[in-house]
């Protein structure tokens, strides 16, 4: 075997058939490089990749397992969202709807971790294709961690487009939701209040500093694809 | 610096500052060893940290550039679903509502390109945490590859944990949508017809052959976690 795509197909037969069972471990890299004939790095890319999937578990000293109760994993992408509109082969679109600068409610300063009266940018934009809401992007931006955040002309360009090259962040979270959308964000979208909507919200952080908080409320229909 | 940590806040840093702006090719990693008195391998591992989050593009031979449009990844775990509620802390729960072999509808039949009047198992069930609904499993094995799924006792065992060690999968994909819940389902989650539901439908490959589709219709107020 050449490829560390038959070694994979071969090493998931294995698990396939049970002749490696669940909670079992597997032979060294070493030993599997020279029963399949290949090279060491070949072996360990095939099972890098079934780590990966979490059918194999893999401990630095302890050897690699097969899994005893494998965690699916699905990678969601996340373009920005004139990339993701223009991607469905739509137009895209772009409107501020407003801008404020203030302190924010107890939800919001509690998801960011800030204290009270510190005042933060709130946007509300709609993002269109071909000329339809496609979702509404409801922003808080933390202008101590985001320098220019006050000035910036959100009319022009939207903050989720910015962000990007303004803010860069260590990490974050997402929180993806089905909710009937409130009054306000159904007539933004040009739907009616109470339709299903998918509500991702995304807080991310510059270390320990809260950058920016969003909730991205698509329009009803709306669905987001993941390989697994 | 030592660490593949310190080098990637620096990496980072420079990213943040402008310093290395989108689209600009950035240093090999031996020079930039060089530049932090450091181990090659330690600059690999700080590079390849930055090129999952997508802040960096690298390519065998044409270097790593700061990524001109970067796509956010979102990686969503996906459990056995018995883990899903006893990881929430709940006492988990499984009732079988139906078991039948037959042929599918034409919708079912295209997501695992199959031809019509092949028989599959169709199952519907109902995962409950602390014994109320938490979601509906409606799901389709092609038992023509997955060797058992007609005669398996899916009474005690539900197909989402008997499947794990029966019929392991090479690929597959993920669509997450929100959607107002029909009358039946609603009815087996003990909510109101029509409420809004997260809608997971994953279907399952075996290389060239359709292992299994499923649609989870979670309970209204269900939110998926996911870090960034």
């Amino acid at each position: 075997m050449n490829s560390w795509q038959e070694i994979h197909d071969e090493v998931l037969r294995r698990i396939h058939t049970r002749q490696w069972k669940p909670g079992d471990l597997i032979p060294n890299e070493t030993d599997l490089a020279q029963e399949f004939g290949c090279a060491r790095a070949t072996v360990n890319r095939a099972l890098r990749t079934l780590a990966e999937t979490g059918l194999l578990d893999r401990r630095r000293k302890a050897g690699t397992r097969v899994t005893l109760h494998p965690v699916g994993k699905a990678v969601i992408e996340i373009p920005l969202i004139r990339r993701d509109i223009e991607d469905r082969g739509a137009r895209y679109g772009y409107r501020l709807i407003s801008r404020q600068i203030g302190p924010a409610p107890a939800s919001i300063r509690a998801a960011l971790r800030i204290e009270t009266g510190t005042p933060l940018v709130h946007l509300l934009a709609c993002h269109l294709a071909d000329a339809r809401p496609y979702l509404l992007e409801d922003r808080w931006i933390n202008p101590a961690v985001v320098l220019g955040a006050e000035t910036a002309d959100f009319t022009r360009i939207s903050a989720n487009e910015w962000l990007l090259t303004h803010a860069p962040y260590t990490h974050g979270n997402l929180t993806i939701a089905a909710e009937p959308l409130p009054p306000q964000t159904a007539a933004a979208l040009q739907v009616a209040a109470g339709d299903a909507g998918l509500v991702l919200t995304r807080t991310t952080w510059d270390h320990a500093s809260a950058v920016t908080t969003v909730r991205l409320s698509h329009r009803p229909g709306h669905l987001l694809h993941s390989t697994l």
